[in-house]
């Protein structure tokens, strides 16, 4: 018998699961220059079904690393909803349209609907950019992390053992493969073997509530089928989300009927197809029809539960992340994009660890700030998905739920199933002392969108694409009017203070102030005088770095207003944008040591 | 001795020269399906320099090709311009800012500017994905026309023999190959191998004019550095153009005295480098400084002319295009514009031609639409550079040109040089009877860009993207208030109509209407009531072709107030647009059999 050589390796980050939370943190990682490797069971890439639907929130993480474009592109497009209801005549009757999306600062004001191959597929390629790809099929076959508190506690080590399995590899031709990672990611879905190895339990349960998905290109005279429907019928209800092309999904409230086999009375998923189900929903729809000529592309099964995990992490070394921690009814369409929120929100701060910029407590608001949120979402679905399978009110039985209701709920939390409305709380990195300096960019919440003109070139930018997912601290100057010599003095004599070696710019810049903090400046200036030349040269790194609060040149793009929509003082503000995109902090130009401060008490000086 | 055993080989279109003009044709007709080949005796494609700015009308003309993404994407966008004069203390100093562009209607109302590589390279990979490349270095050594009439009269034969001489080939070896072609472009530049062998004159004349361009990255305290600039100095005039990247283009006026060599008192373009072309700018710019820290990426020396050629084409067999028919000065950025606007006039009558879509005659448009915009072209670069070339009025002397003047002409030729407001006068393709249907798309300029929002889905959309340049007639049926019984019954009433065998829309059509009509229907009633499936389906091809004149849902887009902003009649309007983005002809519902003449002028019955 050959002897078994046994490969082993260090890493810094081992991503278990290829799904969109595990995607999102590689990606992140691998673009950062992080030392990272991504494992999935699966051979080859999801085809077609799972999760769709992208919320306004995450096009603009996507933007923020340059992937929104393709996005936009591939992705059906969902600007309305649309409420059918029993009519006289026995079967359903629309009742009233409205915006898909209620959330007033969103960017992109709408859903965007994909198959998760295709959302999927947008990260792989730009991971292979940074040179990181899925391997697979891969699975991990034991997880051990160490008990000695030295090497938790230190950053360089690498705590945790992981043993993998190449399932395509050659038989006893190093099949097996030992990795020690400095922090694993189980990102392994809803099963999770990450949170059971380590016996992590879910809170919360299961539901009544049985659906069926399936996904077709209909042939149909139903007037809605392009936009997001909500169908309450005699028969059941009944969700439309229009795909890619001209695909559409079908969300099919089923019941016991259809589900429980006679002789056992148990929930039977044979008794259910793609014909069946479309069976369902062509009763749901009457007067309408729908069918198709094609097959159908993808269809399943599911019960809603509604869980939460009771911890995140196994001390900042091991954590879990979306399906694996939070699970919920896709009526809101929010599993995704949660699982996505959640990496996005963690890279970042292991990128800070791994390069010795910051204290492993940073890791801490991972948990602190998603499971939160999680919680929150799970009493949304709740509701949601309780008035979406109740019956509804007729003239006849007073006891359901009526269209006002209904629409009241949907609109009522915009803002959150949106994604735009996620607040974090005061923390390390939430320092909401001096709100006051820029009243309406909510500490906590992400940086609002809002075009302004560049100083140097008069072009309409948004705010946002300045603030790419790069990792740094976005330090934004709101140096007031810069045309005005007193305001220009102020600004002035401000940049003298930060550029003192006890601010915050040059004590915790690593070399040099650019490898962690990118500094842009906003005048309110008129643009017709305005000289970016005359902004002190440490606000403008570069000549596009200036910004004016202006309109442009044809007064199309929406700019201008800027300093009063965010409430900013007209004496100046120092926003402090966190690298994934939300208000850490804002301060008054005479209180720069409160910023230097804000990162003291998570950054570590060189 | 081996015998040379020649190749020879048909073709439809054979391109001499891939210039910008060159590569709009042949992309167009290799898009389209077209036979088509495009050599160059360039060994390899232009890497630096050359023409760089591109106008509001050809970024249009790039996205109905699908490739302006990437323009705007690579290129410097220019909004501002900036005017200096000479001031009080012998220096210059700005006298104002403007728009860069003066054209209210354009989509993209600002310049971009790109080097004419890069301008290429867009071209040479949408060419790509169409199987076209360019084969270089190739250069024709002789050319020859048929003087046959029976042979010219019949669009399915290859009148032209052209004689290539592959520059790399190994010798003796096949390096020489004769090829016949139904139609040969000569896109081959100013000095034009195809227009001399044909004896083509050219008009006009060489001015006095003397400029140097050099492209550099600056190292400058010049406010405006991002911006274009008129500069005009006691020492000599200046224009700057903001390229890609910190990359500058500098237009520099040469006196006599620089470029003559007293001992011969001739011109001597060895008097000048960059060096030197940098220090008169320097004397121009004073007070401010620029310099430059790296290599000079591009330079050149030019004497204006000011040239149209006397025919374009050579018994619609031979055409000429770009700099082979016209040239001028690069004061008003026009140059490579005005020539991608020519083939891009051009391909699609080949392609209708060469299908046997249409007449051979419909070609003689492309001289009668491109020849008097060239002419119109000449006279107003006469005045633009006479004026930039002009001493500046100062206090001391009266004579010269005043920034009010400057600004004037500059603003006033805004919709001429923006391209926006070229304008074909009637003909076959241009029919103007039913103005009045439409009263604000002016018959014979390009469709005016304006967002509708589609009614299957709220998305809105620009109008223009649904013209793409796929060589079809694109047909808008402004269907009115359709949610109004009556008004619907009168779209109906016209939809039987276009269904009958007389219409055009079955008398042109090759086999199906969708291959050489593309139709859209635009309602004006209110999105919230919209059915697209009310549209009558003649005017709905599928459910994306179905618009409606009203705001999107989040009113962010411009939509809405289409009809008005078109002067469309309320009772409804055909609007018939051609395959290059022009209206061809308007009309009320009652005068279908108008439309049907406006194609029978030129089309043939299959």
């Amino acid at each position: 018998m050959p002897v078994s050589l046994t490969k082993e390796s260090d890493v810094d980050v081992l991503v278990i699961g290829a799904g969109p939370a595990g995607l999102m943190c590689a990606n992140a990682l691998g673009r950062a220059n992080i030392n990272v490797r991504i494992i999935d069971q699966r051979p080859i890439s999801v085809a077609a079904g799972q999760a769709d639907g992208i919320q306004p929130r995450i096009m603009e993480v996507f933007q923020s690393y340059g992937m929104n474009d393709r996005l936009l592109r591939e992705a059906a497009h969902v600007h309305m909803a649309a409420f059918y209801n029993p009519g006289p005549n026995g079967g359903i009757e629309r009742t009233g349209r409205a915006s898909d999306v209620t959330a007033p600062t969103a960017r992109y004001p709408f859903e965007v609907a994909l198959h998760q191959g295709g959302i999927e597929s947008i990260f792989l390629d730009s991971m292979a950019a940074a040179g990181v790809t899925v391997e697979r099929p891969v699975v991990p076959i034991s997880i051990e992390l160490s008990n000695n508190e030295a090497e938790l506690k230190d950053p360089k080590s690498h705590p945790v053992k992981v043993i993998l399995k190449h399932l395509d590899a050659v038989e006893g031709q190093g099949d097996v493969e030992v990795v020690y990672a400095n922090f694993v990611l189980g990102a392994d879905g809803a099963h999770s073997w990450v949170r059971r190895n380590f016996g992590i339990e879910m809170e919360g349960e299961q539901t009544d509530y049985i659906w069926g998905v399936v996904d077709l290109v209909p042939d149909t005279d139903f007037p809605d089928i392009r936009n997001r429907c909500a169908i309450h019928s005699h028969n059941g209800s009944c969700m439309i989300i229009p795909r890619e092309g001209d695909r559409v999904r079908l969300y099919i409230q089923l019941t016991d009927k259809d589900m429980v086999d006679p002789a056992s009375g148990r929930v039977d998923k044979n008794r259910m197809g793609p014909k069946e189900l479309l069976a369902v929903a062509q009763k749901s729809m009457h007067p309408f029809r729908i069918s198709t000529s094609q097959d159908v592309h993808w269809w399943t099964l599911y019960i809603i539960g509604q869980r939460v995990a009771t911890q995140y992490s196994v001390h900042e070394r091991v954590f879990i992340a979306g399906d694996a921690c939070h699970t919920h009814s896709p009526k809101a369409g929010q599993g995704m994009n949660a699982s996505m929120n959640d990496t996005h929100n963690l890279a970042w701060k292991l990128a800070y660890v791994l390069r010795g910029w910051a204290n492993l407590s940073l890791l801490k608001t991972y948990e602190s700030e998603r499971r939160k949120f999680a919680q929150e979402l799970i009493e949304f679905d709740k509701l949601f998905s309780a008035q979406f399978s109740t019956k509804p009110r007729t003239d006849e039985g007073e006891d359901g739920v009526s269209h006002e209701e209904f629409l009241k709920t949907f609109q009522t939390f915009g803002g959150f199933t949106s994604g735009i409305g996620v607040h974090y709380g005061p923390s390390a990195l939430v320092n909401t002392t001096h709100q006051a300096s820029a009243s309406k960019l909510i500490i906590g919440e992400r940086m609002l969108p809002h075009v302004f003109i560049r100083a140097a070139d008069a072009r309409p930018m948004e705010l946002q694409d300045l603030l790419p997912a790069d990792t740094r601290y976005k330090v934004i100057i709101f140096a007031g009017d810069t045309n005005n010599k007193l305001q220009l003095k102020r600004a002035k004599a401000l940049a003298t203070e930060m550029d003192q070696p006890h601010s915050f710019l040059k004590r915790f810049a690593q070399g040099h102030i650019g490898a962690v903090f990118d500094v842009i400046s906003v005048t309110s200036g008129n643009k017709m005088d305005v000289d970016y030349t005359d902004m002190p040269e440490l606000f403008r790194p570069h000549w596009s770095k200036v910004l004016v609060d202006d309109t442009d040149m044809y007064n199309r793009s929406g700019a201008g207003g800027g300093y009063e929509y965010y409430g900013i003082d007209p004496e100046g503000a120092i926003v402090i944008v966190r690298p994934d995109g939300y208000v850490g902090m804002v301060a008054p130009f005479d209180h720069l040591e409160d910023v230097t401060d804000y990162f003291a008490s998570f950054m570590l000086t060189p």
